[in-house]
């Protein structure tokens, strides 16, 4: 019969995973419970407060649906989505650096030519986007995909809008032999991420600020190169400084230029170019 | 404008929590980014595993309903619960030991009279469980009231049952001035815990066996006395050294006895007196 005391209980479950077979996850799993007992150790929490954790962490999980992940905005706003990331993009080379793909990235937009309009159907001021994908040496990368994603100019994504059939301010663009892309899109506004689920709650019971300063989501990819997920920020936006989620990275901010007066196009133009890292195959076939 | 480096993020983040209001939550919140951090900076999943644990996570919320508890499911087979339980029961004084209250607990049971039998829709063996419920000093409680329940001859609780109405193996009795209890229910058998859910395919992964001993589950409150969580488990039960929730413990276990040839009755008889702790309030009160 085995009874397990206050100070024996971590190492009994440490042995009970010991036979796990796959060897990372037994390393992955034997970890969360040295870590997740010693935060129990050290914050002695009462039933109820147990309680309250489980019924955090469940209606995190019933949040979810096919157009809202809960779970990675709790992990956005603890700075883990940070973490992961800094930890999976140490080697600095020059290239663009990553940031979170945040909770609103939806699959299969619709591919667009250069120069389309993604905010066709918002009304706030526009803004040209423009650049090209590169390499670390400044060659451009032919074919390369750029998928695009936006909060409108009320700081609201198509699938925060109840009822919305279709995409809005989402396309995808591929580069031609030149490398260059340029699209329109709306100006971006800062905006706050979703505050009325558990997270929202955590927030306020933490005295933050749900905002994040306005941005454009990127997602790059082209072969033989590592996929880019990032953001670019305008120069100036509010929230800079405080983003809800820590997801502000100095190079991804550049100028919104406003439009000079007596000339013609969208009300801001920004230029950025992005620098993409080889994949790990494309480093190792070059060794 | 603030961006923080791989180093730099946990303390940007327990900046960001220094503001909040409650001090409790202050606390509970720094140390879950602290050790959650820890975890993270230990294991460093790729972006790929960060992603299946958000997966595992949301399908373990989604898995809960108004009759299964996956996250409590899952602090059981982590350990968490009984580590919980030891915090927060840690004066021995001769008092009945607590352990885990499990996700099959159902609210409102039918009140019954003393002898009632709570398996008559059961088909198994039959086994009558009595005894007293007493203060430290093996004085009767009067009107304690005992919340009973236990899994079927297979194994099951009521609530495992699709499209099953009504309660099963579930009753409340309360003590009059002699403090007994006495009733007749099936003789516990060990179970899986649920293993159709994401805990399941946790136990699968690790080599983990989803087995818990047979017991049988109390909740006893009485005005003036702690609320006791617990379970008596047969003495020689199967599981008994490897419970999938670590939940055992020696003084839980007690002898169901075959009933004698030639005698009527139930076909085992167990009797287990439990005895409770004074509550925090009725100390304060004495002393």
């Amino acid at each position: 019969m085995a009874e397990f005391s206050e100070a024996e209980l971590t190492d009994a479950v440490l042995e009970r995973l010991a036979g796990t077979p796959d060897p990372r996850l037994r390393q992955v799993m034997s970890a969360l419970v040295r870590h997740l007992h010693a935060f129990i150790r050290e914050i002695e929490p009462s039933e109820a407060e147990w309680f309250q954790g489980i019924e955090f962490l469940t209606a995190t999980g019933q949040k979810c649906d096919d157009k809202r992940q809960e779970f990675i905005l709790l992990s956005d706003t603890l700075g883990v989505s940070m973490l992961v990331d800094a930890i999976n993009h140490r080697k600095p080379s020059g290239a663009t650096p990553s940031t979170v793909m945040g909770p609103f990235y939806v699959k299969n937009a619709p591919e667009l030519p250069m120069g389309a309009d993604i905010a066709s159907m918002d009304v706030g001021p526009k803004a040209r986007v423009s650049g090209k994908v590169t390499d670390a040496a400044g060659r451009p990368i032919a074919g390369a995909v750029l998928d695009v994603w936006q909060g409108d100019s009320t700081g609201k994504y198509d699938v925060q809008y109840a009822g919305l059939d279709g995409m809005r301010l989402r396309g995808r663009f591929r580069t031609g032999n030149d490398g260059r892309y340029d699209f329109v899109t709306s100006l971006p506004v800062s905006y706050p991420v979703p505050t009325d689920g558990p997270v929202g709650k955590m927030l306020t019971a933490t005295g933050r600020h749900p905002m994040r300063p306005g941005h454009v989501h990127f997602i790059i990819g082209a072969p033989g190169y590592e996929t880019l997920v990032t953001h670019i920020f305008p120069t100036g936006a509010e929230y800079l400084d405080s983003d809800a989620v820590f997801a502000v990275k100095h190079s991804l901010v550049t100028k919104f230029v406003p439009r000079a007066a007596g000339t013609n196009g969208p009300d801001y133009s920004a230029s950025y170019d992005f620098s993409l890292e080889p994949s790990a195959q494309a480093r190792q076939a070059a060794e």
